[in-house]
């Protein structure tokens, strides 16, 4: 017991990592990892709720989004990280808390209602484990007594079903959970090549491991100001889609002399992207490195997914012991 | 492999066994167990569904139930007898099931249905499990790669949900798991001490472990032919809420005579219970010795739920490692 506060994350395995990911949740994560007991984790089982007609994309992006994950910084010395679906005991819990979840709770999360009026998305195709999503991540939570949740506002709803359950567990069974505060963070403010919110769905995305040629082709063909439709119209970095990418790549010397010149129509779009290519393509590149590294290293990459399992499930059945004691199961 | 079909059926665990379960489910089993290869279950996670908010009964059950099945003849050399949240693949497989198994079809199940417009049973207090109790039957059935289903009419619908879950498991991952058939087995006729079906929540049943002293209480305390106010009137063993436990426990001669005497008031109520309660008291009194052999003999009765758990859960790794293969999450 390392005395820290301990903290649970997961990622869903459904396509490899993108630029949302690295700014939004990685580059938190590599802050949290210094200051918490971190445990985070590949939500294969969770990818299966939209996956599941085609899964083959869930377990090939599990080994990539660990790569990933590795690549930018996470560090398996500090972070315990590990597979889902390896650790048995969350479906066990899952099960146990889906006995004690009032069903009202569930059809009144704003998913699953926001999923009932979207023909896309769920609609008449929503299935028990879609509707189930928040017990599940209930159990990934707090079968590891986590203290903390790192979320986006967006995911408000979610925790604090996860507390509900928990407190509902605590009442029946006895104290068995610490009730998990969320940590809110910032939403990345990364949007895609087209100007909507960065996603592997709406095929808008810069990979991690999108290489230099693909860069180019990305960074060319992005929205940026859809206001200034001529070279020598003025530009409004505030505006503008690509623009936010400059701070998280460029030096401030650029910043300033984009922030100076695009209004003025000093500088094109095209220049501008030159300038965020380089950097990106700079900035990417100890990344790109790594991740060569770890994918011509099989067996280390093995190891480190091997070590992290082997703790989560030390932890979840120990969890488990108690728990089933609680229900008196056990 | 003994080339046998496999049967599985549960019991959930919710307190001790009575008259309608051997006579309804209990007789049927062990016709089952000498011709196929069966695997019976004590569902104590079903369990759950109705008694998590006070769930001591079900573990204490769970030990009474086995001496039960034993006692009145479940051969564990048969038969293989087990413990449902002893085999938590059966967690793993509810989880990937519920991912696949859209909501309508569980929103159609009779059961969820009629609690919803039962004040008593489930109403606004319906939890997700219980909701998916149809998702865990499946997985319970499956996992064994069950070819049939004994099951009585009012549990159709049921098996008919576990064939939708299995067609579609087969249809999205490739052929895994045989679609099982029911065997539709009688109802029993046994009713309880009020006339309503004979049930642990009515508080109207003969359990298997009532004593000489239970048992004349119980007896003299049972609705009859409500028809039949006095002594002199003639009764009509049609109607006769008791007579339906003759067949199983008195004689031909006993029976024609009752049959023969009651219309005629030539036989009064009480006559017709002393010879009841004399056969009831000698025809449980072997079951009452074997209770009370596997009682006495704790380390034996743990030695058949530990075999029994050690091979269901052989079989059911197994299966699971298919089934990871074909959801490619193995």
């Amino acid at each position: 017991m390392t005395g820290k506060k301990r903290v649970v994350s997961g990622m869903r395995t459904t396509g490899k990592l993108h630029l949302g990911h690295h700014h939004g949740v990685l580059t938190n994560w590599l802050k949290l990892q210094d200051d918490y007991d971190c445990y985070f984790f590949a939500a294969d089982w969770h990818a299966l709720t939209s996956e599941y007609q085609d899964p083959a994309i869930v377990k090939e992006s599990t080994r990539d989004i660990f790569i990933d994950w590795l690549s930018v910084g996470i560090d398996p010395e500090k972070a315990t990280l590990f597979i889902q679906s390896e650790i048995k005991e969350h479906a066990e819990l899952h099960l146990l808390l889906s006995m004690i979840t009032p069903l009202p709770w569930l059809l009144r999360n704003p998913t699953y209602k926001d999923s009932q009026s979207d023909e896309g998305q769920g609609g008449d195709d929503a299935t028990y484990g879609f509707l189930g999503y928040p017990v599940l991540q209930a159990a990934d939570i707090i079968i590891y007594k986590a203290n903390l949740v790192p979320i986006g506002v967006d995911q408000l709803p979610h925790v604090e079903l996860t507390r509900e359950i928990t407190r509902r567990f605590n009442h029946l069974y006895g104290d068995t959970f610490p009730v998990p505060e969320p940590i809110l963070t910032e939403l990345s403010k990364v949007t895609g090549l087209d100007g909507r919110k960065m996603s592997k769905s709406y095929n808008n995305a810069i990979l991690l491991s999108d290489d230099e040629t693909e860069l180019k082709k990305k960074v060319s063909s992005m929205v940026t100001d859809v206001q200034r439709a001529r070279r020598k119209d003025p530009g409004d970095p505030e505006k503008c889609n690509l623009f936010p990418l400059h701070p998280l790549y460029s030096n401030k010397a650029e910043i300033d002399e984009i922030c100076a010149a695009c209004p003025k129509a000093e500088i094109g779009c095209v220049d501008c992207k030159k300038i965020l290519l380089k950097n990106l393509i700079a900035g990417l590149a100890p990344v790109h490195e790594k991740q060569r590294y770890y994918r011509d290293n099989d067996k280390l990459l093995d190891e480190i997914i091997a070590n992290g399992n082997a703790q989560a499930r030390a932890i979840t059945r120990e969890t488990m012991l108690e728990v089933r004691k609680a229900v008196k199961l056990g």
